[in-house]
């Protein structure tokens, strides 16, 4: 038992350790390219040659380059998001705001959205944009714990992710501090009137 | 002169009617491997041998995929639209706003969106837009000149084109008339709130 116990472990680090080399580098190679702007670029063959893998160890774990960009948007999206929690509602939209415009200004990033949502179709928009709504989900349940009525997700997704994502994937408009600040103002504008 | 007119034209309407044939195969092709969720199949050789040219014919007109794309989606979105005139702001955006929804329904425009904005980045998603913006500019502009105040194109394009696309493009929910009709309300109720 204990023999076995050690193989398994031993086999499970080397390519563990392996592994996670052949992920990064084929991650950094398939970012570079998006960001190069070079779309047609993106194919399984091109990625694993910039990677410097083989192309089989690149279709064998991911399959399709929609599969791989998915995957590569996940771990770009996922996990290093934290939720603004000021005490305000304005104060916490305003800062999640910002910090989404932030990140969609970043080149690599956009090149990355626009690559993962025209090769990964819906499924990769979905990676893009989930981790976004689940952080404006919590801003407005903590609100309504503290008592008050904020708007709907609906009506916050509409004012403040759609014109957000549209400016900066579809225009080459600044997405400017006073722009971005006046979405949140409109919204809660919207909600005392209301 | 005259042999010289004729042998012109007699050149000039062949290879215009080759080059028409040959722009509709290439256009329908890309068309339907993009509707086939197929982005990686988008590529000049595939996009080639599905409209049965060869491809150098397609690099030759075309250079690049992206600029093949920007191309096809500029004659899917010009053209077609009529800018909705009623006499009325509000019933003109709700007309716009449903006529957009319905395009962005169909699943091939929305494919060809998607492969446009993903393979040919900032100019494709300029082609994917700039008529729709040009119709919303029309509409405000006609309520001007009727001596009223409509809402900014930024304001308006940030109310009913954003929540559009957005919805469209990166998630799987439904542009349904009541939501659509929705996004007109809350813009002309900040109007006159304001």
């Amino acid at each position: 038992m204990a023999t076995t116990v050690a193989s398994r472990s031993s086999r499970a680090v080397r390519p563990g350790g392996r592994s996670a080399r052949v992920r990064a580098a084929v991650h950094g190679a398939a970012l570079e390219l998006a960001a190069e702007g070079a779309a047609e670029a993106l194919t399984i063959p091109t990625i694993a040659q910039r990677a410097g893998v083989h192309p089989t160890t690149v279709y064998r774990r991911w399959g399709t380059v929609a599969e791989l960009l998915a995957d590569v948007s996940a771990s770009r999206f996922a996990g290093d998001l934290v939720v603004p929690d000021t005490g305000d509602l304005r104060a916490d939209l305003d800062r999640y705001a910002a910090g989404l415009a932030k990140d969609l200004t970043d080149p690599d990033t956009l090149a990355l959205v626009r690559a993962t949502v025209g090769i990964g179709g819906e499924q990769g928009a979905a990676v893009c944009r989930s981790e976004r709504e689940n952080q404006l989900v919590a801003i407005l349940e903590r609100d309504r714990a503290r008592g008050n009525e904020p708007p709907g997700i609906e009506e916050t997704t509409d004012a403040i992710l759609a014109p957000l994502y549209y400016r900066a994937v579809f225009t080459n408009f600044p997405l400017d501090p006073a722009w971005v600040h006046g979405l949140v103002e409109r919204l809660l504008a919207d909600q005392t009137s209301s």
